[in-house]
């Protein structure tokens, strides 16, 4: 039995499902697990807070020595800073206009505060909403190392920092994400050497305007253990807190550091060989596909092969017949988007024996 | 220039991104047109209220005529049943453990409460969870019609009824979800031929036990049109309050229904012929697929091709270039897994002027 189903056993009657269940035991590891690669590499960890959204994990996380957090979006942002975190980054294009602008110029006189910028429109906006305070608002120029999504050219960092110099800003480094990095177990160390090629680039781009970055910022849990402090000064994974089905695929955790599961009862059973779940995309978000399937059950062979929004379809393995009512461990396959589905995380360790509560405080929160 | 788009352009620089937006206009058209529809063919309306999960938004549903509300789980209806709505069914085999079986029984005893079954173990954990107020809690038995996912074979529909009313619960009738009507516009009326064959087997099944059912309950948006009040007396459409692209697809709706679309900014536009929108998987779920696409984008051929968290991906079609900063209307494939993303709707109408907050009361109670 495994650390997943031995906490569940202990946790039944005490739960109503579904309920996103965490293992502090097992998340505790992966915090220090990940600290420890980063000292040992001289590397900062700021990690990302989208996975989790959990003031009380962040914390956790800067006490491991993180330092600083990541976030997605100002909203995110927000929430931990008003929760006292000192150092926020986040890791996005911002486009400052509506109220985000006088929203970042605030949130930028309470915390330590970068924000990530791939264009100059960008540039002149965040230094519009910064006024006379721009100094304070750190930017960090966001390159492309080939998940072709957002980021300028790596060569075209310096010309970016420069004009946020120009405006006022104060250019403190550069960033990328190695997304295709996630697209299978060979793609991992190939999108890290592209990661690094394209920082190395960018900082020297940046060196040809005078500029000496203080971060040089790499993602993310599938890559992070090919990033060397060659030209990295910093790592922001996210998902390695609690990791998922699609990290053990691709070689990136163990199925032992999972540290988030959702317990799901089954609801009915009168298709032959198949169960129903009151697990569906409302929890786990369609995270899948009909060959990969939606989430895997702990310590079996079963995948969900469907999901309707409150139901998952569970087709059944030889010898595997949970009746009606039997409370099933839900691996998901990406944890991330299974999160801001609930209001709170049930909290226990392996044992199954405590169980507390932990508001999942930045969710809804997305702009 | 359509509705949707008129509307945003109106709200330009008073809404940050991204945001769920709601034409009040278009969705009372939606609510009147369904409620003429059942009142046309003799049935009562009960709004799924999955979709919307939005106190306001039900009660313009009942001043409208509905004779109740649908709910997905316990959750949803305590939330409605502390805003005041007085009749909810919950069209979902639950299962009375942890919890669950207090809060039903509380439930049942502020709001006439229905619940769905489709075994025996579930009738029993019910009726022990209510204990002597067994009489104030009715029973649906579901039965399938080909959806293969939960509820009982039509016939077997008496047999639970029958053990229900011998537990001292109330045997009021029999749902089904039509839901293979979904596979594509020539699945609709099939699935609705077989929701018919199946609820009259099911009311046959009832009648040998000596059961009148008083709700006959069909489903769904894509399928209500081909409902007619032979045997069903009653359907539960969700999506038709806001529709979607999926239910244009599907021919259960036309573009100018379409009642919510969320606005997404163009936040970076390094590659060539894509831009790249701060809606990715966390607004929009990851509804889709590579072929169909994960959103549009109203009044263009523009798609998603593809969605990160954060970001999401935007090929450009001929003649379409949005500068970095637009604000574009992006109407979702299926538009249940959005809302809950969300604390709170944007809400105007076609014009644009108004401008009001309504929360999305259920989010987050999934269980």
């Amino acid at each position: 039995m495994n650390r997943i189903q031995s906490a569940l056993e202990a946790l039944l009657g005490r739960i109503d499902t579904p309920a996103p269940i965490v293992l502090t035991d097992v998340m505790q590891e992966n915090i220090d697990r990940m600290q420890a690669f980063a000292v040992d590499q001289n590397l900062d960890v700021r990690p990302h807070v989208k996975t989790h959204k959990c003031v009380e994990i962040g914390r956790r996380q800067v006490k491991a020595g993180a330092v600083g957090i990541t976030a997605g979006n100002v909203g995110e942002a927000e929430v931990f800073a008003a929760a006292g975190f000192a150092d926020i980054f986040i890791a996005y294009p911002i486009w400052a206009a509506g109220t985000k602008g006088p929203r970042i110029r605030k949130l930028a006189g309470t915390t330590r505060l970068r924000v990530g910028v791939d264009n100059l429109a960008a540039i002149d906006a965040l230094a519009d909403a910064m006024g006379e305070d721009a100094g304070r608002l750190e930017v960090v120029v966001e390159v492309d190392c080939g998940a072709r999504r957002s980021g300028a050219p790596a060569d075209a960092a310096g010309e970016l920092a420069a004009a946020a110099r120009n405006r006022g800003l104060v250019p403190a480094g550069v960033f990328t994400y190695p997304g295709h990095g996630s697209a299978g177990p060979d793609a991992r160390q190939r999108a890290a050497l592209d990661q690094e090629t394209a920082l190395t680039t960018a900082v020297r781009s940046l060196a040809a305007v005078g500029i000496t970055p203080e971060v040089v910022s790499a993602g993310s849990t599938p890559t992070v253990e090919f990033s060397t402090s060659g030209v990295i000064t910093e790592i922001r994974p996210g998902e390695y807190v609690f990791n998922d089905l699609n990290n053990t695929r691709l070689g990136a955790c163990t199925e032992d550091q999972i540290a988030l599961f959702v317990a799901g009862t089954v609801v009915s059973d009168w298709v032959s060989d198949q169960v129903i779940l009151d697990v569906g995309t409302k929890v786990l978000g369609r995270e899948g596909s009909p060959e990969r399937g939606f989430g895997g059950i702990a310590g079996t062979t079963a995948t969900l092969s469907k999901l309707n929004e409150y139901h998952g379809f569970l087709p059944l393995p030889e010898g595997f017949r949970p009746s009606v009512g039997t409370v099933l461990p839900v691996v998901p396959n990406h944890v991330c988007p299974v999160v801001v589905n609930f209001e709170e995380y049930i909290v226990t360790d392996s044992t199954g024996t405590t169980l507390e509560r932990w508001p999942v405080d930045a969710r809804g929160f997305l702009n």
